[in-house]
C-alpha cells in the first residue's frame, strides 16, 4: 500500500510531532509499505507567507530529523521540489467547486479564531486543492492523518471523483485517511503545546535541557503537597508517561499509579522515572541526528526528490492526456 | 519594452481576433518591441473545463494562425509548456487576498450572467492571479488588452507591489496596459458576434467562403429597398470597411458614403468592395497558412517555447530566492 503524509516547516519540531506524527510514520514503514513522507514548504506559506526567513532552515531541519527518527527507509521529499504538485493544483482548481472549500470546517473556524496571522489570502482558501494534488499525484492508497484532516482527505476523493468523472478516465484512485491516536501531549505550564506559550519541548535537544524542562513540569494541580494523593488521570506528566512507554510496562505503572495516587511518591520522583524513559527513546534519536552530516541530508533528499519527481512525472502524463492538454 | 499578450484556444479563431487582437500584436513587434504571444491553454479551462475534445487542435492552430498573420519575428509559445507559469500562480496564490479577486467585475458580471456553463469552479475566481503569473514571470512592461482586461492588469500591479513588500525585494516591475481601440465586427446577421450564435466569420477560410458569409450579411434593416438611402453609421458592413481599410481611403470611402446614403449604390455593390478590401489583407495570411507545414509549426513553438521557459526560469530563481523557498 502507498502512503504518502507530509509535514509543514513552520518551526522547531517538538515532542508532540515525534509521538502524534513521526511514531506513527515509523510504523507503517516498518510494516512494509512503501511511504512516502514530504516537507510541505509550499503549504507553510499558505498560512506562513508573511516571515519566511526560517523556511529553508526549518526545511532542512525536517529532513534531518526524519532521518534520525528513523525514516531512511522511507521516500523522503520536498514538495517545492516536486513542480508537478504546483501544475496539478492549477488543474484541480479548474475543476473543484468553489462552495467545496468554502464549507470545509476548518477554513471557517480558522478565518474565525486565528487573530495573529492574515488569513485572507486566497492560498488559504485554496489549501485543500494543493493538498489534494500532493497525495493524489502519488496516488496514495492511505493518508495518515489527525481527526482535524479528515475532512481534507473526504475532500481529496472528491477532487479524484470529480477529475476523473469530468475528463472520462480513472486518473485517480481514492484515498483513504489513516486515522491514528494522537497522544495527548500539554505544553510544560498544562496547557496546549504552542510556540507562542514558549512551552513546547523540542525534539531535539540534550539530555540537560530536557530535564530542565521535565522537572519544573505542571502536574496534577490538587496535590500540592508531597503528602497530598495526586491523580495521574488529570496530570500532564502521565500523558507523558503513556507517549513514552511507562504505561506499557506493569510494573512501572504500578509504581506511578500507586506511588502518586497513595502519595508514595513525589512529583519529582515520578519525573525522574519519565526522563528516563524518554531518553531511551530520545537519545539514539538525538544520536543520530548528530552524527548525520549537511551531505548526507542533502542527498537522501535529492533521492526522494528525483525518486518522487518520477512518480509525480508518470501521473501528470496521464492527467495531461487526460485533460487532452498540449503540454 | 516588452510585450505580452496571450489568447485563449476556446474555438475557432475568427476575423474579430484578426483586425482586434493580432493586427494589433503585428503592430508592436513591428514596432521593434520584444513581443512574446501565447496560446493561453491552461486559462481556456478556467471557463470550458467540461469539453476539451478539440483543445489541443485549438492550441496548435493557433500557433499555425500567429505565424500566418505574421508574427514569426515575435516569441510564440504555448502556457501549458512552461510550468513555471504554475509555479508563480501558486506563490501568488499565497500573498493575494481573496477580496481582490471577489471584486473583479469581469468576475462578478460572468458568474450572473453566463448560465451555459459552470463557472463556480475555484479556478475561474483563481484566473485573474494565473493572469498576474502569465505578465510578471516575463517581467513584461507592457499588455496590449481590450477595455475588459483593465481591471485585470491593474490587479496584476497590486500583486506586483505585494509581493515585492513581503518579500521586501523589487523582483517586478508593473506592467502597463496598452489599450488598443478594439474595431467593433458585428456577426453575419448583426448580433455580436458569437459561436453560440452561428454568426462568425472564421479567420482562416476561402474567397469562396467569405463571399457565402459576407454577401447575405445583415445590413442597415432600415434600407428595405434599393431606393431607400442608407446609414453606414448603423451599417454592420461599414464596420467592416473600416476595419479593412475602404475608410482609409478616400475615394473608396466616398465612394460607400455616399452610395449609400444617397442610395446611388447597392448594399451588394457595397459588399463586393468589402470583399475585395478583406481579401487584399486576408488572402496573404491564407497563403501563407495554407503554406506552413505541421513541422513548421511544431519547430516554431518549440524555439518560442524554450526561449520563453528561459525567461520564465530566470525570473523564478529570484522568485524563489526572494520567498526563501529552498527549490
Amino acid at each position: 500500500m502507498r502512503i504518502l503524509s507530509g509535514i509543514r516547516p513552520t518551526g522547531k519540531v517538538h515532542i508532540g510531532h515525534y509521538v502524534g506524527v513521526f511514531e506513527n510514520w515509523v510504523r507503517l514503514q516498518n510494516e512494509g509499505h512503501d511511504t512516502f513522507y514530504f516537507v510541505a514548504d509550499w503549504h507553510a506559506l499558505t498560512t506562513h507567507y508573511e516571515d519566511t526567513s526560517e523556511l529553508r532552515q526549518n526545511t532542512f531541519e525536517l529532513v534531518k530529523t526524519m532521518m534520525a527518527v528513523g525514516l531512511e527507509k522511507s521516500t523522503l521529499f520536498v514538495q517545492s521540489a516536486i513542480k508537478q504538485h504546483a501544475e496539478l493544483f492549477l488543474l484541480f482548481a479548474m475543476v473543484t467547486p468553489l462552495s467545496w472549500l468554502e464549507r470545509v470546517p476548518t477554513y471557517k473556524e480558522m478565518r474565525q479564531q486565528v487573530t495573529n496571522r492574515d488569513l485572507s489570502n486566497a492560498g488559504f482558501l485554496m489549501y485543500p486543492v494543493l493538498q489534494a494534488a500532493d497525495i493524489l499525484i502519488y496516488k496514495a492508497d492511505g493518508v495518515p492523518v489527525g481527526e482535524d484532516q479528515v475532512y481534507h482527505i473526504e475532500l481529496t476523493r472528491e477532487i479524484a471523483r470529480r477529475f476523473n468523472y469530468i475528463f472520462k478516465k480513472e486518473v485517480f484512485p481514492e484515498p483513504k485517511e489513516l486515522l491514528s491516536k494522537v497522544p495527548k501531549l500539554l505544553g510544560t505550564d498544562g496547557r496546549k503545546m504552542s510556540k507562542s506559550y514558549g512551552n513546547t519541548i523540542p525534539l531535539i535537544t540534550t539530555e540537560q535541557e530536557l530535564s530542565k524542562m521535565i522537572m519544573p513540569m505542571v502536574t496534577d494541580t490538587n496535590r500540592k503537597r508531597r503528602s497530598d494523593p495526586g491523580n495521574p488521570e488529570v496530570c500532564p506528566v502521565w500523558d507523558y508517561h503513556k507517549a513514552f512507554g511507562t504505561a506499557d510496562n506493569p510494573e512501572e505503572k504500578q509504581w506511578v499509579y500507586e506511588g502518586c495516587t497513595q502519595a508514595k511518591i513525589g512529583c519529582i520522583d515520578c519525573k525522574r522515572l519519565l526522563l528516563k524513559n524518554m531518553l531511551g527513546k530520545l537519545q539514539p534519536i538525538w544520536d543520530r541526528y548528530n552524527s548525520i552530516s549537511d551531505d548526507e541530508v542533502k542527498a537522501k533528499m535529492e533521492e526522494g526528490n528525483e525518486k518522487a519527481r518520477q512518480v509525480a512525472q508518470r501521473t501528470m502524463n496521464e492527467v495531461r492526456e487526460a485533460v487532452q492538454i498540449m503540454f
